[in-house]
């Protein structure tokens, strides 16, 4: 069995067992080292965001000082959900490894695929209202004319 | 101007001034109060998930001591990319105001919408690839038959 992908699903029953959260896991690899690993904590922390991908990548860029793990691969039980496929995206990361389909976090109770299905227009499911444009285009060209800006 | 993106503004504004993040704030409100409010700290934080709306989730869940915010709404400077909204579908929230598009926040250089792009399949951007199938099959299936599980 792949050594990371093995650790990812170490992470993902140890979770089950503590009642943390649903049983998902994940880790972060450069240079074949585990950079981070983590499970999802989404009942520990009464935290939404607790997912195993996110708590993987905030803890390898605690780690390796920087937001930027482009040079980082993540193993994950299960295909990441829109969330973490865009905090992946955000990372720079360029590969996921993966174990279980969308369908078949479906079919355990899971909203994932349903969530990908509103980005897609496929299905409704939020109420999008644009509110003060002109205020808020403002602070976007402050940041544009902000001279010392970083990029990310 | 609306209360609540007056806040969302002054978040952004002071993450733009003490060089935080992007220029991003959000707020949750439940029952026409302010729960959290937050601005993007990517830069502050070296962490790629530190987006406004994020730590607004995560403040408000810290607040209120639970998972569920379906009984609140968000205030956004900017339309969330697709790592908040699926936090924001997570969270339950099903209204959100914002106040810029995809393209106007494409413009200054934010890949928000090329993500969207990318998750819409048209365009490319990440490797996935699936491995250890039925190891990770019979995590889903363990948590299925964990009696006292607990669903979010």
């Amino acid at each position: 069995m792949n050594e990371m992908m093995k650790v990812a699903i170490k992470e993902a029953k140890e979770g089950i067992q503590k009642d943390d959260g649903g049983p998902f896991g994940a880790v972060i690899v450069k240079d074949g080292k585990i950079i981070s690993s983590a499970h999802n904590e989404v009942l520990k922390s009464s935290d939404p965001t607790a997912h195993a991908e996110i708590l993987a990548i905030q803890k390898a860029s605690r780690v390796l000082k920087r937001f930027d793990l482009s040079d980082c691969e993540l193993y994950t039980t299960s295909k990441p959900c829109p969330m973490c496929l865009g905090a992946i995206f955000w990372a720079r990361i360029k590969k996921v490894y993966y174990g279980t389909s969308e369908d078949e976090v479906a079919s355990i109770g899971f909203d994932d695929k349903r969530f990908y299905e509103i980005i897609r227009g496929e299905k409704e499911g939020l109420e999008l209202i644009q509110i003060e444009h002109e205020e808020s285009l403002r602070l976007l060209h402050a940041w544009q004319k902000k001279e010392d800006k970083r990029v990310y």
